[in-house]
C-alpha cells in the first residue's frame, strides 16, 4: 500500500499519522515473514493478501465514501454484536483493532496491568489513534460477555459512544431469551435512532440471508479443510476468517467462494499444503483478532497442520445460521436470539455446547491434538480449560494449554512447548 | 474452643480433622494478635470475640441441630444472593468461607493461578474439606457477578450442589429488572424444592422485616462509627460485620444493637478508641470475608482509624432496605429487586450509584483519605478504581489503591506505602 495518499483521509480522521505508519511498518513486516514465506497457497489468496495491504487504506476510503453517502459505521468486538440489524439499518458493521501488541504500552498508563491482551490493546488503539476503524465509527457496540470488556467499554465511552447490550450468561433459561430479546429491541431502537432508518421485515430478512451467506462460504472453507491432504494452511484459513469482519459482505462471500472453488479442485487432485503425516491440530480458545497470527506461525512453522479453530474467531461464527420460524421483525429477532445463544462463548454458564462442540470437531477433522488457547487473564476460557481438557482426555488425544499475550516475549517458550506436544503426537502415531 | 468435643460433628461432615486442626491454630493465633492486643474495646464485643471462637463449633452444632430438626442450610457467598427468600423457606443462609490463604494451594493445583484469591480460596476450602459451612450446606447459590466466580460454581457444582442465580449487569434497564425478577421467582421456586416448603407472603413479609432489621443494627453501628471520637476502632466493626454473614439473625441483630448502647454512652462520655488526630480513613473496595484482616490492621497498627468500608462487606449491605409496596408475593419479590439493584457492585456497567455513594461517604464520615481496596485479578474493581479515583480527587482528597492476594508476603511492602499516605494526609492537616 502506498500509504502517503491515504495521509488526508487519515488526517481527517484524526490518526496520528507518524504513530500509525509505525504500525504499518510493523504489520507489513511481520505480514510478510509469516504470510509471504508460505510455499504452495492457493492463487486465490492474492485477494485477501490484498485486502491485508489495502486494510488501513482502501476499506477505509470505502467506510468513508459510504459515510458520505449518509451511512452510519458500527464498530463492534464480539460475535454477539448482532450484524443483521446494523445491515438491515442499512449501517456497515465493523470489527475494531484489537489484535496487537502495538498499543498495549499506551493502555497501560490507564488500565491495570492484569487485564487481558485484547482488551489493552482496543483501548490502546482508541488512545493512540492508529485504528482508523475506532476513527470511522459513528458508534461501537460492546457487551456484557467479560468482566475485562464490560469496564473498559464504560471508559470507551468517555472517547467514543459505546452502547453496551447485555448478554445472558445462562443461555438456556426462558427468561434469559426473553430478556436478551429485549435487549434486541433496545439494540434495534438504538440503530433506528443513529441512522434514521427503520428496521423492517423485509430489510431484516434481506440482511440475516446477506451474513447467511457469509457463514455458509466460511463453512465450506472450513469444511474443506477437513480433507486429506488439507488444501489451504490454518495460518491462511484464520486469515481469511479475521478478515471477514472488516471486508464488504458481499465481496467477501463471493471471494471466499471463488477461493473454495480452487480448494476443490486441489482436494480433487490430492493437492495439499501440508507435509506427509503432519500432526493435524485443533486450536480452541480465545479469539484471535488480526495481527494475532503467533500459534498458528509457530505450531505450522513446526510442521504442524492447523485444521480448525473452536473459536469466535473461527468455528463459532459460522457453524449455524439464523432460522426465522416466520415473517414479522418478532419472528426475525427471535431467529437472532436462537442463533446467538448457540454461540457457545466461555461466558455462558455452563457451556455444554462447547464441549459438545469440540468433540464434534475433532471427530470431523479427525485432529490428533488440540491446543488450547487463552489470553493472560482471561478468567472465562482459563477455567473453562479444566472441563475441554477432561473432554479432550476422554477422545483419546493428547491436549496442551497455552496462556500468553500478544508479546513475542515468550515465542521460544511456546515454541519449544509446541515443539515437544508434536513430538508425543508423533510418537503416538508410530 | 475446646476443639476436641467438635471432633465426632465434623467427622460426622467429612472435615479433615488434622489438616483443620492446623486452620484453627492459626486463626486463633492470628486473631489473637490482631484483635485481643487492641486497646479499650467495648465490652460488649465479648460477644463477638466468642462467636469467632466458636464459629466452626458451637454455630456449627446450631446448625446441624437445624438440620436433624429439618431446616435445610443454604452455603452463599455474595450480597445478591437473596437471603430473604432463604429464610421465607425456614431455611438458614450462611456465608462460607473465602477469606484465606490457607485453602488455595489445595486450590491451585486445580484452577489457574491468575484467578482471585476469593474464588482459589472458596474452592479450596470445598476440595480441602476444612470449612464446615460448606460441609453443613444441603445447597450453594451462586450468582453470576464476576467471571471467576461465575465459571467456578461449574467446578464447585461437581462437589456440592450449586445453583446459580443470574444477575442482570445493567442495573437500570426494565427488561433487566423483569428479567432479575423471574431470577427470583425461578431461585424461590429451588428453595421450595429443597424445603418442602412453600414461600407465602406472610413468611416473606417476616423474613423481609427479620433481615432489615438486621441491616438497621449494621447501620446504627455504622451510624456511630462517624462520631469522633469513634467509639469503635475499623477492624472491630469489620469483623462484626463479617459475622453478620454466620450468625443466628435475630441474635446477632440483638448483640449488635446492645453493642450500639454502649457505644452511644461511649460517644457522649466523649470516649474514644483512635489516638488524637488519627487519620480518618474510607476503605472502598472488595468484600473482605474472615479473616481478611490485613489493610484494617495493617492501617489501624499505623495510627489511622478506619471508619467506614464501602464494600460488600460493609455500607453495600445495609445502606438501603428492602421496602414493599404491596402485600403479595410479587410485591415483595419486586421489592428485593429493587433494593438488590441499588447494591453498587462493580459487576454492574455504568456503576453510578457507586461513585455517588463514595461521595456520601466521603462526607458522612468526614473522612481524610480513602484505600481502594481491589484483590489481585479482579477485573471489575481493578477497573472501576480509575473512576473511583476521579472522584476522590474531586472531592480533594488522596487515594492510595491496594492490589493484593491474601497471603502475607506483600505486608512490608504494604505497610510501607500505607505509612507515606497516612504521612500525606497529616501534612495536609497541619
Amino acid at each position: 500500500m502506498m500509504a502517503e495518499k491515504y495521509y488526508p483521509m487519515w488526517k481527517t480522521l484524526g490518526i496520528d499519522i507518524e504513530k500509525h505508519n509505525q504500525l504499518l511498518n510493523i504489520l507489513t513486516q511481520y505480514y510478510t515473514s509469516v504470510y509471504l514465506s508460505q510455499k504452495n497457497r492457493p492463487k486465490k489468496m492474492d485477494y485477501f493478501d490484498f485486502v491485508v495491504s489495502e486494510i488501513h487504506g482502501l476499506r477505509i476510503q470505502e467506510l468513508e465514501e459510504s459515510r458520505r453517502a449518509g451511512k452510519k459505521v458500527v464498530g463492534a468486538f464480539c460475535l454477539y454484536a448482532p450484524e443483521e440489524l446494523a445491515y438491515a439499518a442499512d449501517a456497515t458493521m465493523v470489527g475494531l483493532c484489537g489484535g496487537a501488541d502495538f498499543s498495549i504500552p499506551d493502555a497501560d498508563a490507564v488500565l491495570p496491568r492484569t487485564l487481558c491482551p485484547l482488551i489493552k490493546s482496543f483501548y490502546g488503539f482508541r488512545l493512540n489513534r492508529t485504528c482508523p476503524y475506532f476513527q470511522s465509527s459513528d458508534l461501537v457496540v460492546g457487551e456484557t460477555t467479560c468482566d475485562g470488556k464490560k469496564k473498559v467499554y464504560e471508559l470507551l465511552n468517555e472517547l467514543i459512544p459505546t452502547y453496551v447490550l447485555e448478554i445472558p450468561h445462562k443461555p438456556d433459561t426462558k427468561q434469559g431469551k426473553d430478556f436478551w430479546f429485549k435487549e434486541l429491541e433496545a439494540f434495534k431502537a438504538e440503530l433506528e435512532k443513529l441512522t434514521g432508518n427503520k428496521i423492517t421485515a423485509d430489510k431484516l430478512k434481506a440482511s440475516i440471508e446477506l451474513v447467511n451467506n457469509k457463514r455458509k462460504a466460511l463453512k465450506r472453507l472450513s469444511d474443506l479443510r477437513a480433507k486429506s491432504p488439507t488444501p489451504i494452511s490454518g495460518l491462511d484459513a484464520l486469515l481469511i476468517m479475521q478478515i471477514s469482519f472488516n471486508d464488504d459482505v458481499k465481496r467477501f462471500t463471493a471471494k471466499v467462494n471463488e477461493l473454495c472453488d480452487e480448494l476443490e479442485e486441489r482436494v480433487s487432485k490430492g493437492e495439499g499444503v501440508a507435509i506427509k503425516d503432519a500432526p493435524k491440530l485443533m486450536i480452541s480458545g480465545c479469539p484471535m483478532a488480526i495481527p494475532n497470527w503467533k500459534l498458528h506461525s509457530i505450531a505450522e512453522n513446526l510442521g504442524a497442520s492447523v485444521l480448525v479453530e473452536e473459536s469466535c474467531v473461527g468455528t463459532r461464527y459460522f457453524t449455524d445460521l439464523v432460522e426465522p420460524k416466520g415473517e414479522s421483525v418478532d419472528d426475525l429477532l427471535w431467529a437472532i436470539v436462537e442463533k446467538y445463544s448457540k454461540i457457545p462463548c466461555a461466558c455462558f454458564t455452563p457451556n455444554d455446547a462447547r464441549i459438545e462442540r469440540v468433540t464434534e470437531l475433532a471427530k470431523q477433522f479427525n485432529v490428533e491434538g488440540v491446543i488450547y488457547y487463552t489470553l493472560q487473564n482471561c478468567h472465562d476460557y482459563n477455567v473453562e480449560a479444566i472441563k475441554v481438557d477432561r473432554t479432550v482426555k476422554v477422545l483419546g488425544l493428547p491436549m496442551l494449554k497455552i496462556e500468553t499475550d500478544y508479546a513475542m516475549g515468550d515465542s521460544e517458550q511456546i515454541k519449544t512447548r509446541v515443539e515437544a506436544f508434536l513430538e508425543i503426537i508423533r510418537e503416538k502415531k508410530q
